[in-house]
């Protein structure tokens, strides 16, 4: 008997899902239709800020795999443009309006997977959906910036929030030769990572001409007789804008999940266990829709992430496919660049690790990406949060110049290892003038986080 | 009552020994003396083949800290060209000839700490000792071959040795604009990389500009009237040479060591434990002239490497301080590059892994260092050398261009834990555009491997 597998949703989550699935279960065993409302399935929505920046020229090459080679070489009947606009979980169905023809359809489902993805926040103040006013969140979102970057050649841009997606919208904006002015509520920018580090990624925006404006509110936005967004007006003043970013970040959709019963965790996002299994019989989650459990504070946490999506849409189509596969968590660890700097983190920041009940240890340190005397070295400055007594790794953050930031991967490798700061320091890592000082970044790192844990423990 | 503490060697190993056991005991309670033979104290030998090349302007910039700095700001007693020429164990003496003078004296010691380092190896074949034949293992021997370069300007070199020293210094030539000859007995390059490698490093060497002769012998070297070296006579012919440089790697320098009993392990070096102590009472050993502990194939071995150096001199420092400090062992990691191409491999290659008894599933995969879309990916191939069965990662190994070595520290630090590939393909490293593909190139191996072990184990 054929089962019929049907996915919400046709990017990372769910199409390396239906993927997965497949390779494991041909036609014959499992149909696989797949509703995406857009019109393209399977994109980097990572890469959008790079794209509408002009560093990716083609939008095309931000998608990984179409819908024609879904259907063709896959045996999977992707439909964009179909919007799943409800789920019966007791009939087992869904409802679908094909946004072509407007037309509305209902198809049974055997297994159901919810893969809808996030949607940027948008605060909570008059205008805020105002044509003008443009998210970035998916590729039609990012199309619709180039639009308007093409149709109204907007001299200046608010970018509202200084996160990852705020930062990085405000340098694609930048390299348009847009004046862009970044509002951010907090007294810093990118303040997911620890403080110290809030002076110098502040530099660097500034530095690529950015107007930052911090510890600022929005308060309203502005239109003009065209109903296109025309200032934005904050706790400090009205800025004039003929565009404005949302950088705030996203949150999980759980639109569609919500009313059909599907459990919404603390965090906002759909529950699943390891599997990707929600509450519900037959109804799986995975990506950016759902919560998950972060390995070092143990709570769950909602972070739309292409990495992450990819890997629990890879778990829960193995399990859909009749093998085995469980998603271990995450660590939180992210990575950006502005300008010339890199910024990553991984594990728990220092208020986090003692929000999260730990007793920490917390150490920085200045060093260098290649031996100092080599050409090309770069500074780097690394920060970690080791837990009193045992020396236990909680968290690392890294800003610094070229050859920065992918280092954070060894601290994520260590942190996923539960490994105490004592023991990382000797760990065998790579050496050579042109890649490392003597003792690598982390080592330096690892080796004053141990002085910092004897030093701080009762 | 004061102690004294004798360092013979007073580079990475004798000195890191010497100042952290000066960090943890004050003059008045341990004196030290530092024997170093040469001009120089803590330099990075590892950068001659980039100050040979001209990347690195300045001698002392390869320094670290000075004798005078040791003397003056850590009270560290060091005496350079004082060359220690016999070890009394029983009368707990060592005997010392001061180079400038020529006078011999007589030293006791409490705590002796041999750091004596390597020596390249030379191949036995009549002529080697010529003039003109040069290693590079020391800042003198570094010396001798800049000033070799600039009184006799040679047109042609021949490097004998196509290892990680080979390379570098063959580049170091080409940087000169010299015709360089590299001779290399293993039918291919790097031959501490798998051989799959081996087209791809021949390649970039070619694309230098340097000659390769693979699977050939070195037989006699020829010399001139004025005793310098003159032609490198081969298995297959005769190759004129203006210089030669051994590439032929390095071995422990335990002439001082063996004949005063201290033990000589199977690898070569001088035996300790996991605190730097050799069997002799009050004998300690770190550094490139001891063997170590291969985490992965529990064997000894003994490897030249200014990292292992500085770890194993800081954990004897730190014992030698009356502190406890114990070395974990290395997992063979190891990076060099030549032109464009970045050369890194960790724990065991294929051949070692069987060697050491493991039953062993390989997988290679292509990725690129970025986002595809993302200006600036390259490409790198990462081999993987896992456990049948089990999923144990035993090794990897990666060729790529700019990016691609440092990734390896994400296999090292996989391998310090002992994970299995298939928990390590879902590790939460750092993903953004500018940084890496969704799926990281070390995930993307993590999951071709573990397909590899499935398909490979009985």
């Amino acid at each position: 008997m054929t089962e019929r597998l049907v996915v919400i949703g046709g990017d990372a989550a769910g199409m390396s899902a239906a993927s997965q699935a497949r390779r494991l279960r041909g036609p014959d065993e499992l149909e696989i239709v797949a509703f995406e409302r857009g019109r393209f399935t399977s994109y980097a929505a990572c890469g959008i800020p790079y794209w509408i920046g002009g560093l990716v020229e083609e939008r095309d090459a931000l998608i990984a795999r179409t819908p024609e080679v879904f259907r063709d070489r896959q045996g999977i009947d992707v439909r964009i443009r179909h919007e799943v606009t409800g789920i019966d979980t007791d009939a087992r169905t869904v409802r679908v309006t094909d946004l072509g023809t407007g037309q509305e359809a209902v198809h049974d489902y055997d297994q159901l997977l919810v893969a809808t993805g996030a949607t940027p926040v948008r605060p909570p103040v008059p205008g805020i959906d105002a044509a003008g006013v443009l998210g970035v969140q998916t590729l039609v979102d990012g199309q619709r910036v180039l639009d308007a970057l093409e149709e109204r050649s907007p001299r200046r841009a608010v970018v509202i929030g200084a996160g990852y997606i705020g930062l990085e919208m405000a340098e694609a904006m930048c390299l348009r030769d847009i004046e862009v002015h970044v509002v951010e509520m907090a007294p810093r920018p990118m303040s997911t990572m620890d403080p110290e580090f809030g002076d110098q990624i502040a530099e660097a925006m500034q530095g690529m001409g950015m107007h930052l404006h911090l510890g600022v509110a929005v308060e309203a936005v502005e239109t003009g007789d065209d109903g296109f967004v025309r200032a934005v007006q904050t706790s400090e003043g009205t800025i004039e804008a003929d565009l404005v970013v949302l950088g705030t970040g996203a949150r999980p959709l759980t639109e569609l999940a919500e009313p059909a019963g599907i459990p919404i965790g603390p965090s906002g996002g759909i529950v699943t266990d390891r599997r990707q299994r929600t509450p519900v019989d037959r109804v799986w989650a995975a990506g950016d829709c759902t919560e998950t459990f972060h390995r070092i504070s143990r709570r769950p946490v909602a972070i739309a992430l292409g990495t992450i999506a990819n890997k629990q849409g890879r778990i829960a189509g193995l399990n859909l496919g009749g093998a085995y596969g469980a998603f271990p968590g995450v660590l939180g660890t992210a990575v950006t660049k502005v300008c010339h700097l890199e910024i990553a983190r991984t594990g728990l920041g220092e208020q986090e690790a003692m929000d999260a009940g730990f007793a920490v240890a917390t150490s920085v340190i200045e060093a260098s990406t290649r031996a100092g005397y080599y050409p090309g070295a770069k500074p780097l400055t690394i920060k970690t949060i080791a837990e009193q007594v045992t020396g236990r790794l909680l968290g690392a953050q890294i800003v610094g110049e070229e050859g920065a930031a992918k280092r954070i991967d060894v601290f994520a490798t260590a942190l996923w290892n539960e490994m105490t700061v004592g023991d990382l320091l000797n760990v065998d890592l790579a050496y050579a003038p042109p890649f490392s000082p003597v003792w690598d970044p982390v080592l330096i790192a690892a080796r004053q986080a141990e002085g910092a844990v004897q030093d701080a423990s009762p």
